[in-house]
């Protein structure tokens, strides 16, 4: 991703944090990631993480409308039970895909240019909250006016999630 | 405590959260403590837990002004560590007291009328946070105009707090 690109979802995502009512401090850095799939305005996440220690973590996340989180799952390493995560919906509306009954031409989320294969539909609106236990397969996608998402969780292992889409890498590679 | 003032109170927190912009549905319970003082305007605290499971807890708390949350400390019990946690200010401004340098005699808030022997202040706006690790001693109170904190952290189990006053129980009785 260009830095040019990189900083205008920044700005983008603080507003949205503004418009949703959740402080974040100016000294706070807020992360974007384009899964390495450089189209971050399909497939990308803004995200401030508030704590993320050996036992606990907890972030805000920004989706801009209908910008979507791919396919993954947090497995487990050595004696490490794989992450496990709740998201609240704080903003906007949250199209949330996990394992389950649910088809690909049903679902009233788009589908992404990103590889899919779980479709059993979670609908979030703001106040409304959903957990996601170890290794269930799950994708999100915000709606016509994007969402701002809490998750409270485990530890934050970015490099252990397994990604359905062999393209993405989790490290956003920023260029001049 | 009265049924009548437990609902009094429980409306009022759901007002703050309101004030504060945080969504909580008219379905998810919102919890008032006394913590078996029957003082509450004093010592006492508003909860609403979203999730509390083996791995993971987070909750909205409220204090009215000056109203304090009493000192107390997580221990482990068998194999499982003390409880970890991290307080973020939402709205108003909370005064946190943790084991380390600082004199009763000189703190901003008000001393409550229950023991307390640790006085390092750690003042927090809104959006600062600070992380209490396992086995510290703290309390805290709300400032003049009361305060709304999320709490993140590892498992929630009230039942293994230590409590420096020993007149305390964390469970509230409500009577008719």
């Amino acid at each position: 991703m260009k830095l040019e690109k990189y900083n205008e979802m920044e700005k983008k995502a603080r507003e949205f944090f503004q418009k949703a009512n959740i402080i974040v401090r100016e000294d706070e850095p807020v992360e974007v990631s384009d899964f390495g799939l450089n189209r971050v305005d399909e497939i990308g996440l803004q995200l401030c993480v508030y704590i993320n220690t050996e036992r606990v973590c907890a972030k805000e996340m920004v989706l801009f409308p209908y910008q979507t989180c791919p396919e993954h799952k947090h497995v487990g390493s050595g004696d490490q039970a794989g992450k496990e995560e709740t998201f609240r919906c704080r903003y906007g509306e949250v199209y949330l895909y996990v394992e389950g009954e649910g088809e690909a031409e049903k679902i009233n989320g788009k589908l992404p240019p990103t590889d899919t294969t779980v479709y059993h539909e979670v609908i979030l609106r703001p106040g409304e909250q959903y957990t996601i236990m170890p290794g269930t397969l799950h994708w999100f996608q915000a709606g016509a006016e994007g969402a701002v998402v809490s998750e409270f969780s485990t530890k934050s292992t970015d490099e252990t999630d397994v990604f359905t889409d062999g393209e993405i890498v989790r490290q956003t590679k920023i260029e001049d």
